[in-house]
């Protein structure tokens, strides 16, 4: 049976949660706060440069739980979706350098009305990734996005979707990351969880509360929204997946506040609602 | 093969499209722009009676493509579901009343986290009204809300999930209303409009546009997004529906013009998008 409260051992900051804070005040709030995994953007990592990044991880003894982000494959011409290729080869060799093996994948909207062919551009940039991820030792992971995200940030939108597009593949080379925000609303969700069994790579954690007045911006912690997050939890256990919990919030007034108090209120409402 | 321009007989406006105006000024500027068919709110119908309400479409020749809306079946007693049912009733009351044998279903949202519960209890709200409607001449229309609006207008948020509460039934007691806002995204869509051959009672267009600021108010005129409009109609034609076509924008942008500009604009934009 799955425990009620989640491992504290799992806690992971995602670092957009601290998005006013460098990768240096992230990594040093985690490790003050006893947070034991972090997940670090891409654009945070450039601020500071590839190596320092690692530097200040591996001093920090902080494990890293994934890179946000690769993805981003549709786009209007081949030249544009070969520049797209080559950058997810860059972040699947930042993942490798900097000690994760899951690169989560957002996968980029459509450039114009067919969505068809832009989820077809999807499939055939991960076919073109998995080779190059597997010899880094990085895994893919399909992050499907809210279907409020459709037309802006990602064409793959269902866990039922994420899936079918995996299972073309070995589970060691592709699989799915299930961030609650994006599908707690799918009337198929628990049935494609344990379709998923072998296959997660991750597990985001955040809340859903209306009204939304900006739909990037529109997580809130656990607790506050309307998210059955523990039962899902439960779920992705028993679906076999034991590693990190990412806490992943994009939220004004969150970026507002001093983040070790929102690090502070991670701790306790992941033991509350996770 | 369908055709490619959809049948200007076949237009339908939705009276939220022009919310600034009454119900009488909408019927008058739909005879005046020759619109064949008009969907009423009942809000708009309350503000001068249903009689007079009667008198007025009556008066006009216009014919009604369905009353919006029954539905909002969850709420956290029996005694408020009860009095939702009641509500649901007067609803289908008016519809026949008024001529339409159509009444749209928008399901509601939870009362709670519990979000299979209030699936639950939209399924036993709608088994409630079957024999009602029936015995007033009026199908129920199941319409799924696109995912963004699960919680606070819709559980049910899938065609798929529409299509199988429909199908507990005969297809002239319960059937789905495909609008192409709510179900654009769906990676299943085309399966799930064939499904429903012969159970589709509405088709509703507007379009897609990002950034969304106001989810309620997110609609935009067709051709000023990226859905694909026309292919949905051909779909819907397909899977047997040739009734009326209801342009349902909410848009504060559009409130603010004038009704008749309005009216213009849709029906250039219905011949070259729907």
């Amino acid at each position: 049976m799955a425990a009620n409260q989640p491992l504290l051992e799992n806690l992971s900051l995602n670092q957009i949660t601290t998005d006013q804070w460098s990768l240096k005040e992230a990594v040093a709030g985690c490790v003050k706060a006893d947070i034991p995994w972090i997940s670090l953007w891409r654009h945070k990592i450039a601020e500071i440069g590839l190596s320092e990044s690692k530097r200040v991880i591996q001093d920090s003894g902080l494990k890293l739980s994934s890179l946000c982000r690769g993805g981003m494959f549709p786009a209007e011409t081949a030249a544009l979706r070969q520049k797209a290729l080559d950058d997810n080869r860059r972040a699947i060799e930042e993942a490798a350098e900097l000690g994760t093996d899951v690169l989560v994948l957002v996968c980029g909207p459509g450039p114009d009305k067919d969505i068809d062919t832009a989820r077809k551009w999807v499939e055939e940039g991960i076919e073109q990734l998995v080779p190059f991820a597997e010899s880094h030792g990085v895994k893919l992971g399909i992050e499907p996005l809210h279907p409020m995200y459709a037309a802006d940030r990602s064409v793959v939108v269902t866990l039922d979707q994420a899936n079918t597009m995996a299972e073309k593949y070995r589970a060691d080379q592709v699989g799915v990351v299930v961030d609650v925000f994006h599908v707690w609303w799918d009337p198929d969700l628990y049935n494609q969880i344990a379709r998923a069994e072998g296959r997660i790579l991750g597990f985001h954690v955040s809340d859903w509360s209306v009204p939304i007045t900006d739909t990037f911006k529109a997580r809130h912690m656990m607790g506050d929204g309307v998210i059955e997050i523990r039962r899902m939890r439960q779920a992705v256990e028993k679906a076999g997946y034991h590693g990190p919990i990412e806490v992943e919030i994009m939220n004004q007034a969150i970026w507002d506040q001093p983040g070790d108090e929102t690090l502070k209120i991670i701790k306790e409402r992941y033991l509350e609602h996770v």
